[in-house]
């Protein structure tokens, strides 16, 4: 075959034992931040591709399905949200979709890693539309666990205002992200949201990561009296299939608080979607502390 | 590394752009039948694993999510199932699933190709207990096609019993199976089933094969008054979320038609998963006809 060229691949190993692969039809960029190594390749398959640290974060084709479901549930869980905090999600598509509910006046992004942001804009403008044009949006590269930590301060003293929903939208339980998963990050957003506020944060998959799920789910259970835990597709994470665990102090965030506005732009997300993504599985109903799994709709 | 070994990998291409890879413990059997080309590896991330023609069939870590969606939803969905067949199905893990309701008097598995029987009874265990232990599962190895078409004289001729639920297990539209994703197919199977039958085809990925889908659903609209799709997770199936079509006289297939006995072992299943599996999204419901997507709950 004189016509065969060389295949370029970006492989992911989702575990040491499985690793999903994209052809390549283009290396669009290669950085080594100082947070993480970095890369965007347009894809066959997906399209336009970002990885951090050798992980997937975000594809063209199917990273509507993970930030509809990690925003849409938590704002339309909210009967008014004005003032929207997401910590990480630089590659911008938590924003686009936090900017599609006309209650919101504010929507606040504290990344850590700026050439995240930077490159995203770059090579991934399905994402970030709205930078420069919708001004409720503000971006700010800062470390989300000090942003936070000094804003209970502020909130304390009055000089600062609460969030409504807060996003936190992480790379994998590993390097800058790490403490974004444990109970006093939790307890610590709960401390900077409007009292019928509640917060989200993505899981990791119910099938290969059933033991960050079992640690996120008890540390939000320790920090938010409400903690319910959540399913929904995503073809390019290990698995296909991802969670997301949701505080609350007290509203039942199974249940949207209100319908979706006539004209809403979405293709994942239903109100019926919504109730649907909470009907858990056994397999993953076990991963609940007791408490949750009681409260979870046995 | 002095002590680094070769690595083996077990690969299916998805599409010809994607692409995965489960890393193989050892190989435990190839053959080409008169069908197919049959290979079985042990696999560290996901344990035993059955490929057909270069794409997984059974992992024993997962195929309890295909499995229990494709046997329980339109088992739950009639109200006193006895008869059930199943068209493919060789892996014998669907007769498994069948077995757990109590009301199920005879399940017939007719699969085309008595190889994949037979090495999964050698290699898939956990799909096969049922194997000349319950004799309420009687197996042939039979032209799928064939066997519903002479049964549909048969049964007009009084000659033979019709049964409540039929289960299309079949592997992709190529290759043996093309002939069981038709309206003909799908209009003789409805023949050979009861007035309150109801019958399932596992239809492929939301994300990878919207074709697929499209083409089941016409075909199913155009054999059965009532075409429902609903969807589930499965890790090493494309894109990781699969769909099931399935076709009632009437019936809303969507609500369980009785509860989960006490005791039933399930660990994808629960009533409340049932009716939550049909909740599409926006993007899988603009796959539907007309007519179907009135009825699928918007």
């Amino acid at each position: 075959m004189a016509d065969r060229k060389t295949e370029e691949w970006a492989a992911e190993e989702q575990t040491p034992n499985l690793r999903l692969s994209l052809r390549v039809k283009e290396v669009l960029h290669r950085e080594k931040t100082p947070y993480q190594e970095m890369a965007v390749y347009d894809t066959f398959e997906c399209g336009r591709t970002l990885f951090l640290d050798g992980t997937v974060q975000t594809t063209e084709a199917d990273e509507f399905t993970y930030h509809e479901a990690l925003v849409h549930v938590p704002l339309f869980a909210h009967p008014d949200p004005r003032r929207v905090l997401i910590v990480g999600g630089g590659d911008g598509g938590p924003v686009r979709e936090v900017l599609k509910h006309p209650s919101v006046e504010e929507v606040h992004l504290v990344e850590i890693d700026r050439r995240v942001f930077e490159v995203a804009r770059q090579y991934l403008p399905f994402n970030n539309s709205w930078y420069g044009t919708d001004p409720r949006a503000k971006v700010m590269f800062l470390d989300g666990i000090k942003y936070v930590s000094d804003l209970t301060g502020q909130i304390a003293a009055g000089k600062a205002k609460p969030y409504d929903v807060a996003i936190v939208d992480s790379t994998d339980p590993v390097g800058p992200a790490v403490g974004l998963f444990t109970s006093n990050f939790y307890a610590a957003v709960r401390r900077v949201l409007s009292p019928d506020g509640l917060m989200v944060a993505q899981s990791e998959s119910p099938f290969v990561h059933r033991h960050v799920i079992k640690r996120v789910v008890d540390a939000m259970s320790e920090a938010w009296p409400v903690c319910r835990l959540y399913l929904g597709p995503m073809p390019t994470y290990p698995s296909g299939y991802w969670s997301y665990t949701i505080g609350s102090n007290g509203g039942d965030p199974s249940h949207p608080a209100r319908p979706v506005p006539a004209g809403f732009q979405a293709r994942l997300y239903t109100s019926e979607w919504h109730r649907a993504a909470f009907a858990l599985p056994p397999f993953v109903q076990e991963l609940m502390p007791g408490d949750a799994a009681r409260s979870a709709g046995r």
